[in-house]
């Protein structure tokens, strides 16, 4: 099998799964629990969150596990907004992020918020200028990824950054979900108040998240019940998935600084393969995250290309597997002002550590080769 | 080890843990990407989500699944309340509720509901003509526990169900979360709107819990993201997690039917022998759940008695893990309305289905000695 979707999901690490394993077998006790067994989790959970604190360079207090992703962003946009909305209910966001951002968006508007979507240009990116103009005195968040999910784009984190700090009012969350472990993130930086993880995309177990949050952020809690995780993410502590998350950041981090170049020039490869065909235009800018690369072919609907390089036991994928199941347009594509012969075109794939040269090849020239057959089947 | 602290949490079944390797190895595609890897671990999702839902008698379509109890708790809450507070905004729930329903409810009193608190009598159990004399045009809720985490009193269930039934504004939900194969819950019963469930609890893993919601039943979802679970529950299915609770309810469910009266038996041994040491007030009533054993040692500081036992290696608990931290007073015991010498003093035994004989025997003695030992040391 060769699998480039990995921006949907990784395969875990065997050594994620084992830790998981040993941990759920000998400390299941519960973190919470009063006796030595519960002790003995609880001294666990605090030394892998450390080690997760020291790995990310943020401090223990400011970390927190939640269920996912989609959690860790939920979390964060709605919290802000029911904690802070006497400071202001306006939100800005852009028109390309993870549908767990823009969902709960929408879900504030539907109470009463207002969101400004940001446009993006061709590349995905959004403009400062347009931002900064969107800033007014009832703004109270600002939530942008990282690195977009379907492009690979790099938003300007740091200069966002830069500007949300001068506005004391006003917090700004980034999607890091597709960034971590590929491209470096800051998160000292005074600017960043909330910061949201996934651990199945970097190679840890679905079912576990984290979310920064800076010291002196407050927040609405979506989940009340215990006090778990300082009340701010109650429910007993799933500790066999926090320390394998903390295995995968450390494993992915540590190929992040030792094979950055290796993810680099398998996307070389593939672009260089894709550009040599004429019927194929490539959407993803050339200075964007290395491990996604997102095309179209105009006329080739993706599912079928899809299910042909599936048959050869080869998986890519059309946009985000979020929203992969609504409609043929890549909405993403279709906010960079690309027409229907991108949009509704799109293809996307996404690399890990761990694909190798061969299989990158093997996958360019099967792609070719499927085209070829489809065109034949078309003509 | 003696492990009796089963309702704080479970040494996962070996089967359930095996269960979780193998999909996590082998299905690990994301069941929202539209290829045929990810369409096999779409398909594995079904399967066990039907399987769940007939151990459970209930459709498919009526079965969520979440990171667990804490977070079933509040979506069925606040889910309600938000979604139908132009209805109205009060909401009934009890004294002796888990945090995570008391909190939920708190979190939403801050929101500006009403909420009433239904007294306990002395074994902690509702009474049906307070409730009834407490809806008003405005209830929108009533959430109510099946079995009290920390006494085993069985609520009537039923008689409140029957009772809903005849209110078409009314939603409600029931935290089944230590009943859930132990104590039998019909849940088509048309009354019963929403029921929690949680995976650790019967031997499944940390990280994974179901909420039931009838046909028909609307909510404001606490997450919002890429449409999954029907989009009541978002976020890339936890299939690892899911397969594996539905193993562990499988597993737990064919000993309920097969040795419930193991667990009596083992009850009636712990009870009896408390009984005859004139030190220990028992607290759980004698009608309620067989797993759960609730009594005081007046001026034995719970503690203390529980690091005393550890060192023997038998681990029991105070009350409930998720309240354990924050003072020495059970709000349950207190509630129920003892006065500090049984409130203060209060120590739970938890039983599961692995629990032996000779392990309650040991149990026993050990304890009445920890006690004599503790006696001297004090006198």
């Amino acid at each position: 099998m060769i699998y480039l979707d990995n921006s949907a999901t990784t395969s875990p690490y065997p050594e994620v799964l084992e830790s998981f394993r040993k941990v759920s077998e000998t400390y299941y006790g519960n973190p919470s629990s009063i006796h030595q067994f519960g002790g003995e989790a609880e001294k666990l959970l605090k030394t892998s969150k450390k080690q997760a604190a020291d790995l990310l360079k943020v401090s223990e207090q400011e970390l927190f596990f939640t269920s996912g992703g989609t959690e860790s962003n939920n979390t964060a946009i709605k919290g802000i907004a029911l904690k802070h909305q006497n400071r202001g209910r306006h939100i800005i966001t852009s028109q390309v992020e993870h549908p767990s951002v823009l969902e709960a968006c929408a879900a504030l508007e539907s109470l009463g918020f207002r969101v400004t979507y940001l446009s993006v240009n061709h590349e995905g990116k959004i403009d400062l200028d347009e931002l900064k103009r969107t800033i007014d005195g009832e703004t109270i968040l600002i939530s942008i990824m990282h690195v977009n999910n379907e492009l690979g784009t790099i938003q300007p984190i740091k200069e966002i950054a830069d500007l949300a700090a001068k506005y004391p009012k006003l917090f700004f969350h980034v999607d890091h979900v597709q960034g971590l472990g590929k491209v470096p993130l800051d998160l000292s930086h005074p600017g960043i108040d909330l910061c949201s993880m996934s651990s199945h995309k970097i190679h840890g177990l679905k079912g576990t998240g984290a979310l920064y949050i800076q010291k002196g952020t407050t927040l609405f809690p979506l989940l009340h019940g215990g006090g778990q995780e300082s009340s701010q993410r109650p429910g007993t502590e799933n500790l066999a998935g926090i320390v394998a998350m903390v295995k995968a950041m450390r494993l992915t981090m540590e190929k992040q600084r030792h094979s950055y170049q290796h993810l680099e020039k398998l996307s070389a490869i593939i672009r260089t393969a894709l550009h040599q065909d004429h019927r194929i235009v490539i959407n993803s800018p050339e200075d964007g995250a290395p491990h996604i690369l997102n095309f179209s072919v105009p006329n080739f609907k993706p599912e079928v290309v899809i299910h042909a390089l599936g048959k050869e036991n080869i998986f890519i994928s059309t946009k985000s597997a979020c929203s992969s199941k609504h409609s043929d347009e890549s909405a993403v594509l279709a906010a960079c002002g690309w027409g229907e012969d991108r949009s509704h075109f799109g293809l996307r794939i996404s690399l890990s550590y761990q694909n190798t040269e061969e299989e990158v090849r093997e996958f360019c020239k099967t792609f070719i080769h499927v085209l070829d057959q489809l065109n034949n089947v078309m003509g």
